[in-house]
């Protein structure tokens, strides 16, 4: 065993979606999580950008000796996953492999769709991915940038302007008899209802933070890393903007109210030196 | 006269609203423009991260020497006015009071509506301006969050989930009989024809980017540092992220192409050292 926390980093409070899967599939394990608030979203920055913003906020977590990193953000996992693995000390599990995984599991041959920011959809990480666990698989990929700020609102799967964006977003899909769909961006699960009820029930959706939640699993049963289960694991979030707000409407993420939340000053996350940023 | 060119910075591009007005009112002004593309939007942040990020904005613009700087970002000008003013060797505008002033004119002593971001919104900082300036009036203000990112997407005014997410947020305030609505955030000017059909011919609808315009031309006209009219002004744009995206999102909010962007990196304007934040 490994008595160190999981750290789980995100651009917001997305991540705390993915959070949620990990408590309740490992509940007795410690969390520390850092919601880069002050910089959120990364889903429509540069790869430049969201490798230094990446970097910076898996650095955060070290100072904590994590036994596992989760990048809980798809498009930090699709543009930085390289420059986290090269860097980082720590294993760290990504959600695009995660969710690739499951959707080539569950398509039985058929189309695949995954939706995500532009970022993560430009990247072309999702069909990489698939491609090489599906050779033979249509892949579709539609960036759905409406959905964060529908879901930072508040707004629910029955509210109509919801309804109507996911209709104007997977209309196409829709027609293109798709049999599984990849929630690649943490915001999406709670839409789940609304994409759901307009796809139909043919169509398997894959919510990429339980696959990552069993994936981080799997990977500290391998290492022998997992905490005695007769614990019950902190949750301690760190944000660089709004811890408020961050309290507020991340209980909607992870399901329950958040107790511990801490703003993290620029000088506690940020390295400017010159040579420290990708070129 | 004073040869410095024009300062102008905004959270991302939605200042490039301001610009237009700018080149067409003083087309013979040089204007140099900084926006924080690395960290936007700024409208859903708190005032600590956006007096920060303004401060560091502006200063950024400094070493142009610039004879007028015009913060024109709403956000900005709703929470860090009085850092700005403070701290800058440099007469500043922002977009807050010339909205304000040109509404409480055209009101005619009816309801006036503020729509904006969610920081600018919270912050107060219109129904205060309008409070000292129309005492009588009667002031509503909506956040309009979903505003942003479907202008950012390239939807046009006739596009259904616009004109949709518009009645929703405006219904009640069409109800409310209002007589002048201001435009608080620089993007809101690209859907202002979807506001204006929804709203009806007898609402007053303020671009605070022209009525900004305005108040800079008179502070330039009464300080006599105006350039000579013969010449033609230069636009330069600086950027902390994607000056691809800037150039190609940005032209629809200037009217035509972009031919200078340069990217800044973040040793150019992030200043981490320990004091230099507001507590």
């Amino acid at each position: 065993m490994n008595s160190g926390p999981i750290g789980v980093f995100d651009s917001g409070l997305g991540g705390l979606s993915v959070v949620r899967h990990l408590r309740q599939l490992l509940p007795q394990e410690d969390i520390v999580y850092f919601g880069d608030t002050a910089r959120v979203p990364y889903g429509s920055k540069s790869r430049q950008t969201v490798i230094c913003f990446a970097l910076e906020a898996a650095r955060f977590l070290l100072q904590f000796e994590p036994k596992l990193i989760v990048a809980a953000c798809n498009t930090a996992s699709a543009l930085a996953l390289d420059a986290l693995v090269e860097e980082l000390p720590t294993p760290i599990i990504d959600v695009v492999a995660p969710g690739a995984r499951a959707a080539a599991a569950h398509a039985g041959g058929g189309a695949i769709c995954v939706i995500g920011t532009e970022a993560t959809i430009n990247s072309g990480a999702y069909p990489a991915a698939l491609k090489a666990l599906a050779p033979a698989a249509r892949v579709l990929a539609r960036p759905c940038p409406l959905f964060v700020p529908l879901v930072e609102e508040g707004r629910d799967c029955r509210d109509p302007v919801v309804t109507g964006v996911v209709a104007d977003y997977l209309r196409e899909v829709r027609e293109q008899g798709v049999r599984a769909l990849v929630l690649g961006c943490t915001h999406y699960p709670l839409l789940r209802d609304a994409i759901a009820d307009f796809l139909g029930p043919d169509v398997f959706i894959i919510d990429s933070g339980r696959e990552t939640s069993l994936a981080a699993r799997a990977a500290l049963e391998e290492a022998g890393a997992l905490s005695p289960a007769v614990r019950t694991g902190s949750l301690s979030c760190y944000v660089s903007d709004n811890p408020q707000r961050f309290q507020r409407v991340g209980s909607r993420f992870l399901g329950h109210e958040i107790d511990s939340v801490e703003f993290v000053e620029p000088e506690r996350y940020i390295s400017t030196a010159i040579g420290q940023h990708p070129a």
